[in-house]
């Protein structure tokens, strides 16, 4: 490993008060390729491993700056929570030989009670045993280890998506602060024995995080959350909640 | 595993609004006395593995009473950070075979830099590549894993040593929220195999982590930690810093 990464700032719009949920969807749509475009670009660069792509929206999810932004990190080795995630997949493939997201979505499917919504080619959950309250998963339907290889026809879907449930935060939690991830798989230039199933056992996927609580001490020293809001009524609420 | 715990709240002081950076030091021995109390009483439950002490204060801390407390947490399952650090250190002392802690502790007394404090029992210190800014921990020079192996006469040295960095905190860096946690090692009643080595490999301490900064994106998807100052200007600054 060496010191080298990248930190790129995404400029999501001109308009200052503007936030991303309040862009129309073909807006939202050309900031999803953009993100898809830069991580692809940076791929180029071998020495990069991991291109971890971000929001922190508002004071208390870290955002030092109100102007609309995204944030696109690469670093020269796969992060630490990165590892875990993967090494966590390949594990449940290595014992079912089916990938776990593919397995938590026919789930959620089949049950409906964590749905927030669905279209042909995403779905959003508020996940089983979530961290947080009004913890939110973006899923796409299709097995795939790259948010970089994201289609033409998905993306729209991805935007409408993404767009809803951003509304159905800011308009039913009061506009809470949040961040965003993107899990992907990392870059595969090289192929360690670990990572031979990563095309099969891992599948991308947006979290997102509403700040509504803040961590305690026994968040950090435990690594164990403490969620008072069941994730079946959260997903509930931001259900049936209208967004006109 | 089964879902037994136990949540104990300590209520260091009858006064509102004493915190505990204003507690004499024979105040503050006798609160650390009762930490060791009731960590050796839930020990006698053999279904509980694990007492975590921490102490949340301030809002940003994740505090919601302002009463100066302490809690204890215990839970039937070594939490997974836990497991982290007793895995580092059982690493390390395979390959060195010595404690890792020892090891720093000697390190830093011969370079000095990050040493905010330091009395006949215990030293305060910036950790090299630390997570937080003004992040403190606080170690015993005796090699022990447990906390509630404390003696007679360390407590009030501990004593002395927490209240002076606290005060520090408060009066250097504008009364910040801080959580502290106590790392200790497990329950031992039974000995899986990578825990033969625990009395010889961990060292308990305790982590001060000052909120001075808000975790972002970029921090909860890697575990990477972006600190804007570095460990030696914090100790320079703490240590050259005077109370009164």
């Amino acid at each position: 490993m060496n010191g080298i990464g990248a930190h790129e700032v995404i400029i999501e719009t001109p308009e200052h008060k503007q936030q991303m949920q309040d862009f129309q969807q073909e807006h939202l749509e050309r900031v999803i390729y953009t993100y898809q475009f830069r991580s692809l670009d940076l791929k180029n660069d071998k020495r990069l491993k991991y291109n971890m792509i971000f929001k922190n929206y508002g004071k208390e999810a870290g955002a030092s700056l109100y102007h609309s932004h995204t944030q696109l990190i690469s670093t020269p080795v796969t992060p630490k929570r990165v590892k875990e995630e993967l090494k966590g997949s390949q594990w449940y493939y290595d014992y079912k030989e089916r990938c776990i997201f593919c397995d938590i979505i026919e789930d959620e499917i089949s049950r409906g009670e964590r749905v927030v919504a669905v279209n042909s080619d995403f779905i959003a959950i508020v996940p089983y045993a979530s961290r947080f309250p009004f913890e939110l998963w973006l899923l796409p339907l299709r097995h795939s280890p790259d948010f970089d290889s994201i289609t033409d026809s998905e993306r729209p879907n991805l935007a409408q998506l993404l767009g809803l449930v951003l509304k159905k935060l800011v308009n039913g939690l009061c506009n809470p602060s949040y961040n965003f991830i993107f899990h992907t798989a990392p870059n595969r230039f090289l192929h360690p024995g670990y990572w031979q199933t990563i095309d099969r056992d891992y599948h991308w996927h947006i979290e997102i995080m509403p700040r509504l609580t803040r961590p305690g001490g026994f968040e950090w020293g435990t690594g164990f959350y403490i969620n008072p809001t069941p994730p079946e009524e959260a997903a509930q609420f931001l259900r049936e909640l209208s967004i006109q």
